[in-house]
């Protein structure tokens, strides 16, 4: 089925100009899996030698491709030769059927390059629990190989379902002279919550990384970024996010370069926050784009509880859909999270405006000004404990009639 | 403001038939505080010796009232002389206002009925964050306590906001030969999830019984009604279970009274049960009742964490809405639940449709026949985990247009 989704009002103008990565090759194809007339199938194929790192979703029930990343990516220590992703079909909750065909497709593309299949990074995504035969894939893997490159925006717009436009960042920098390249594509509209989403994100970089460095700074990159975004609170199946770093370009980063490593995780981390704020903006049904910041919570977790319990709450994303500065809900979802809060220390601010303090509504609270805040598109939320030392940032959007129009109706 | 709120598509016929409760006198008034034209206070004075029991929200940013019914309770040991309860405005997160408000609105009831201000026991739903004054209240009390009786009726109408029907049940039994009568009323529409939500629920009985028996009688009944319903994940700062056992009957129950108790006991229950499944029926735009059943989780909080993580998804609440049996979704809801699953031991219904197992598709799973169970109002969704003894059965609503038309728009 295709679904005709208005552009989300926070789309970009246009897609980024995106620079080529060094050892990178992109194809597109169509499958003819769900979606007619477009490409859902994007096959990256990586120099020899890429390391690879990858994150993924904590549901208990993830779906095969993901079961079968994390498990490649153990086997090699973090080598690639291609990533394989489908949009459409999830393969989750498939079986063994399904992990059959995720293993098959990374066996096929292996052949093709000459490979080991622990070295090729299968993604899927789209609706739940229809298997599907590796054979829609692989077909076209041969064609893929010797047809046309892809662009950039190509590869983002083959891996979308829901998503109303395609997601493309880049950050560069330099070690000691010799500039590097970060790119990163990603899709991803709903089901996004933290620990990831129905999210899909990949990051390439000439840059010559070993993998456990491109490991952990994926880890932390990812903490504060694509795992502080928040739509519907619904974690999916199959939410992934890969780094492969090529080595094909002149900069390189070991543990024991302090300033590389600092030079690239900055470039890594921007990419990763571009992404992310993308994903939110392009959030199913969005009309606000709404972030939350909590400070001063007993520590980094409470923080996170309360600012998700915040950007979670039906009634706090109604409220902002109809432009409502109804900070009661927000006093509401605070005492929901989970956390003790002592009342009287708790201030919450909408806008610059601040709401609440000392138990109540704050002296000066000017409503109107509040209410002007909500009239614009970007929110911003923010609430003191006044407890401690834990603090975040989440962005979240609002809940709108458009939301349950794609919902209803969409099959994911 | 006012709503003009479709009723509920299960909203019953008519009020149910009531039995007065010796020792209950109710009354009811508009007290201008913000409704128009409708009764939104209601007092219900009880018989001296009335022994009294609560269960109240666990939010963290608990209302005035709450913070005072508590300390009440724990002062008395459980006695009171009357109940008031005012729609419109919540008192809540108003500070130290909103403590004296509350306070003086019990001292007043008090000084009329020539009893302590601990025995007064006082509710508030509506509006967070706008303090108001007592005299709003208590200048309504001597023509209450003078003027005609109400009907329990009329004072279930008196404690909605949003509800589209008032709520009320009777349940009776005998002690030895002697009967006895249970009746609730109740009020809740949205902001409903479990440790209680923006909901007030009162029972009453003619039975004797002292304090301490009925708390526990009641904490056993509320575990598996009241705090087994939600409609949007939203836990209120006001949510109050109160019990009044006024001992005017003929019936008496003690703790060395086995048999007798579990005549109340069950008289509670059936009341408490009642009283939820009518607030989730009445779930802020409701089109359909969903039972979720889960069975053979790792234990009861596990049951509990899986059921209520499909019940507040917001992508099952809409495949609902749309009719659309997506079991994939009910999949990523028990993924995300934090639960540990063996996927190839999860088994799924929809109606009596065994959708999935082994991980997989049931291979005699009839999607038509699912289609058609969830184009009917009353949805049935079973979960066997496959890992222990842990069983729940929780209700809720779907999540439709209407939920968001009332909830943009109503300041609550």
């Amino acid at each position: 089925m295709s679904l005709d989704l208005a552009p989300s009002p926070f789309a970009p103008e246009r897609f980024p100009d995106l620079p080529a990565i060094a050892g990178v090759r992109l194809a597109v194809a169509e499958s003819g899996l769900k979606y007619a007339g477009r490409p859902d199938l994007l096959l990256a194929i990586l120099a020899r030698g890429t390391q690879a790192a990858g994150v993924f979703t904590r549901s208990a029930t993830a779906a095969a491709p993901v079961l079968l990343c994390r498990e490649s990516l153990r086997t090699t220590g973090g080598v690639a030769r291609a990533l394989v992703v489908n949009a459409g079909n999830a393969n989750a909750f498939t079986g063994e059927r399904g992990m059959e065909t995720a293993w098959q497709t990374a066996v096929e593309a292996a052949g093709l390059l000459e490979a080991d299949p622990e070295e090729v990074m299968v993604c899927s995504t789209g609706v739940i629990g229809e298997p599907f035969d590796a054979k829609a894939l692989t077909r076209h893997f041969r064609d893929m190989l010797h047809g046309p490159e892809a662009t950039w925006e190509q590869a983002a717009r083959a891996i979308m379902t829901t998503d109303t436009y395609p997601k493309g960042a880049h950050a560069g920098g330099q070690v000691g002279g010799k500039p590097f390249h970060v790119i990163g594509i990603a899709k991803g509209s709903g089901m996004i919550a933290p620990n990831m989403a129905t999210m899909l994100a990949y990051v390439f970089t000439d840059i010559e990384a070993p993998a456990d460095l491109l490991q952990r700074l994926l880890n932390e990159c990812v903490a504060d970024t694509f795992n502080c975004i928040t739509v519907d609170g619904d974690t999916s199946t199959n939410d992934t996010v890969l780094a492969f770093a090529t080595g094909q370009g002149e900069a390189r980063v070991r543990e024991d370069m302090p300033e590389a490593v600092a030079a690239f995780r900055e470039a890594l981390h921007a990419v990763c926050h571009d992404l992310a704020l993308q994903i939110v903006k392009d959030g199913e049904g969005i009309s606000k784009f709404v972030t939350i910041r909590v400070k001063s919570a007993p520590d980094a977790a409470a923080a996170r509880r309360i600012a998700m319990s915040i950007a979670n709450s039906p009634l706090v994303k109604t409220a902002i859909a109809g432009e409502d500065p109804n900070w009661g809900r927000i006093v509401m979802a605070v005492g929901k999270a989970g956390v003790e809060v002592d009342q009287k220390r708790l201030k919450i601010w909408i806008g610059d405006q601040l709401v609440a303090e000392n138990g109540a509504v704050a002296p000066d609270y000017d409503e109107a000004k509040a209410a002007e805040h909500m009239k614009g598109r970007e929110i911003d939320i923010a609430v003191s404990v006044g407890e401690g030392g834990g603090e975040i940032t989440v962005y979240t959007c609002d809940l709108t009639h458009a939301y349950i129009d794609i919902n209803a109706d969409y099959r994911s």
